[in-house]
């Protein structure tokens, strides 16, 4: 038995009281319900025979159709590898190849923190929340209004999801609008991401010259080159592709440039399926999968086993309007079943999951974002992005709803936990004495007491009063509930993400838009 | 391909016009994308090994710990099938018992409908999502106010059930809480439902004496008794235990006047896991399975192969509080587990998914009802009770969250259709066409323009517009919209769901609280 909990049983009438008092202190990590990197896997959309017909109409798309537009640094990488450049200027992959790529790619990816508290070892069906994304604009609740997001919005948001147990990484979710000149808006991105949480973060650069200045910001956080290389705490989103089957050039060349700075990529593929992937669920996961599984040759190309994730993430259409979806079921069994071919190559892998269409947190929001979120984290998706926060088909984000996020994906998370069968939990013991010698209910039991932390996740703004008792504190309003947590969390006297000495010399040497 | 959909590709500029108008088109029911019955259990949260340890500790709990409070019928019932009466008083069930009912108990068992055109197959995992329970209050989304619930309520709700195409069935979700003499409250709330609505019903007799005049009721409405027993279009939803492990003495009897009347019974064990059930969710699932077991064999001894479903219904708590809790993850996983045990003996089996704990159809509303709705249908349960409509853990009824429901539902019967996989949507001819000869992206290709009714699921009430759209819209607001669409739906002149005749004959017959 569980020795952290309360021993013995609450005094007949002062139950509740002793099981607030308990669940009050709190859990040692290793004895809380829910942690990052949980596995996930029991949910399974695709059987066996449909993952390998999906492995190899991908490996048939790369054999015969290949990739067009690779920059020339990219043509020359790739033939090296053993690919052929076609008269059609695409780039074929020989199957050998890609067999070959999948046997040595890295399979021990960790995105480090900056502290060293909530690394993320992507290894098995390991599952990890965190945001993402390019929204352009900030939803303002209280006005009900979308203005243009801004580097003080990305650096809130930073400052909030390190508040936020079930927030596992930072990517950046939002484009800083108020910074125009591009170079400065990248370097910006990572000042701002990086003062404001610990947690690992992602950005994603919009120029390969912007790469070399980046990195001379992150060795200088880190305290040396040597010590960003050995635990680097950014890693760099990079849209590889341009669907169906392009190189996106520049981004190829970023994409470089990253390796060689030791930073952990991720191969991002968002084709939209109907527009720029093909309409059915299945063929927008191999034309994705093809994808990746170039970007791999490419990665393994330029930088045997440098760390690499498979970002499968293709996005839903609207057929109706031909406006993007992310919040529909399709896009749910897009993700999910592209988490599956990540398992299969036993990769660390990455999609789209709990975003909204929804342009406000309401109703719509809360069950386009679970259905996609627990789908994803069942299926054992090991980087879940764009999973809080994100608006309006990926156009808005929305500091009340990222809060409120914690508890929607601690929910998720309990879900991905999933069920223990043991012969303690199975509890055909405590059946027999409860009802052959006992009270007739399990209300107190030893059992019941030891385990109402470990196992339980308990919602922070969710409501679970009854009628009466929420009448009685006064018809609490969940956004309400979550614009004062905002306001507290922001009001705090910011922890010191940078010390003063470095933000100093940051200051100095960059040109920080953030107010100091 | 299918000659259904708009043939051609639409002139240049006339595409989403075009796109629109052949989205208006009704298509014939084999077409539609979603349909009731669709086949779930490609999430399994349970290992095979994890599933007989559960059987085997509910064989052992039903051989070692038996059932107390049979009445007097039931102990003569059990006793002749080969159950043990012990001196304590309990119900013991041989485990060859147990095994012999489950091999000849029924399976291919159908709920049907008044009209013969929403019929529920309950074999495999096909996945039907309806309303059911017994809140005491209507939820008033205007003033956010909590009333007692009338069989007026009812009524409108049965009628709000009929128009949405995701509400499968109707079992009664609420309370006439004015009609006093239960007599008349179980005769009304029959009448109350069935008038409202064509599909199958569900109710719950309080008292054995009342369900001879309810089938009396029944045949009239059925046209004879011939016609109710061919196609008996109400079920009951017995409470015939008090978990734990303890018959319901009078529900009993209930069940027992429903078998011998031709009423399909559902087994309702409703055990919360942490009160009257282990706190464990297996320790849960394992006495909900015994219960059910046994009232399997009740059900078996009464009339060997009557139509009964497995209602394994474990509820959550919040430990914190003791109070109930239906929208958390260990509740979805709850429900989950015992989807996949019903799955194992492949027996018609319900449970809840799809209920709240807030109070109001916010975000945590829709987050808590997704969760729940789309885990049970991946796991393919038949019959996914109190999915609609349920807030305050089941205290609380509101009609726009039933209404927004059929978005929700509609969206989790998206998932549950899950993935196919075929040359054609896998769809590689199409990726190589689109690359080397075509356009470049797949807008209006044959294969898109052929699937966009086919395979989407678009939202009735959900809002998919971008923020410019939305803001030129007026801003929708999402509860405005439900509000819109009840006050449209109740203010139809209702569709005879009875005759005038019939009515006419009901209403000398009974004392119906509904006005004509």
């Amino acid at each position: 038995m569980n020795t952290q909990t309360p021993s013995g049983k609450p005094a007949r009438g002062g139950g509740r009281a002793a099981r607030r008092s308990a669940r009050a202190t709190a859990l040692p990590d290793h004895l809380r319900p829910i942690r990052p990197g949980m596995e996930g896997g029991t949910y399974k959309p695709l059987s066996d025979e449909q993952v390998l017909r999906i492995h190899h109409a991908a490996l048939d798309a790369l054999e015969t159709i290949g990739l067009a537009d690779a920059p020339q640094s990219g043509v020359e990488y790739l033939t090296a590898a053993g690919c052929t450049l076609g008269e059609d200027g695409r780039i074929r992959f020989p199957r050998a190849l890609v067999e070959d790529t999948l046997a040595m790619a890295n399979r021990s990816v960790t995105l480090y923190s900056r502290d060293g508290k909530t690394d993320l070892d992507l290894s098995g069906n390991k599952v990890h929340y965190g945001t993402a994304g390019a929204a352009v604009s900030i939803v303002d609740v209280h006005g009900r209004e979308y203005r243009d997001s801004t580097v003080q919005d990305l650096h809130d948001a930073a400052r909030i999801c390190d508040h936020l147990d079930n927030i596992h990484f930072v990517q950046r979710p939002m484009v800083c609008r108020d910074i125009l000149d591009n170079r400065e808006m990248d370097l910006n991105t990572i000042y701002a991401a990086c003062s404001g949480t610990f947690k690992h973060v992602g950005t994603s650069f919009t120029d390969p010259s912007y790469v070399a200045p980046a990195v001379e910001m992150l060795h200088m956080i880190a305290g040396g080159e040597d010590k960003w290389r050995e635990r680097p705490f950014v890693s760099n989103s990079n849209c590889f592709v341009v669907p169906p089957m392009k190189f996106a050039t520049e981004s190829c060349e970023v994409m470089e440039e990253c390796i060689k700075a030791g930073m952990p990529v991720l191969l991002l593929s968002a084709g939209m399926a109907g527009a720029t992937a093909p309409s059915t669920i299945a063929g927008a996961i191999v034309q994705a999968v093809a994808e990746c599984l170039a970007g791999l040759v490419y990665v393994n190309a330029v930088k045997p086993g440098a760390p690499a994730i498979v970002g499968t993430w293709p996005f839903g259409l609207d057929l109706r309007t031909g406006a993007m979806t992310v919040g529909s079921g399709e896009q749910a069994l897009l993700t999910a079943g592209c988490a599956q071919m990540h398992a299969f190559y036993d990769l660390p892998g990455g999609a789209a999951a709990g975003a909204a269409d929804s342009k406000l947190p309401d109703m719509q929001a809360g069950w386009e974002q679970m259905c996609s979120a627990v789908m994803a984290g069942l299926s054992g998706l090991n980087m879940v992005y764009e999973a809080a926060g994100m608006h309006a088909s990926l156009l808005g984000f929305c500091l009340e709803s990222l809060i409120l996020s914690d508890d929607l994906l601690g929910q998720a998370m309990r879900c991905v936990r999933g069920i223990e069968v043991s012969d303690e939990t199975l509890a055909l013991d405590q059946i027999a004495d409860v009802c052959l010698n006992g009270p007739g209910h399990y209300l107190g039991t030893e059992q019941t007491l030891g385990r109402m932390q470990q196992d339980f996740v308990y919602p922070s703004l969710g409501d679970r009063t009854s009628p009466k008792e929420w009448v009685e504190i006064g018809k609490p309003d969940l956004i309400q509930k979550a614009i004062a947590k905002k306001e507290q969390i922001l009001s705090q006297r910011a922890p010191a993400r940078f010390d003063a000495e470095l933000d100093m010399a940051l200051r100095q040497a960059f040109n920080i838009h953030l107010p100091s």
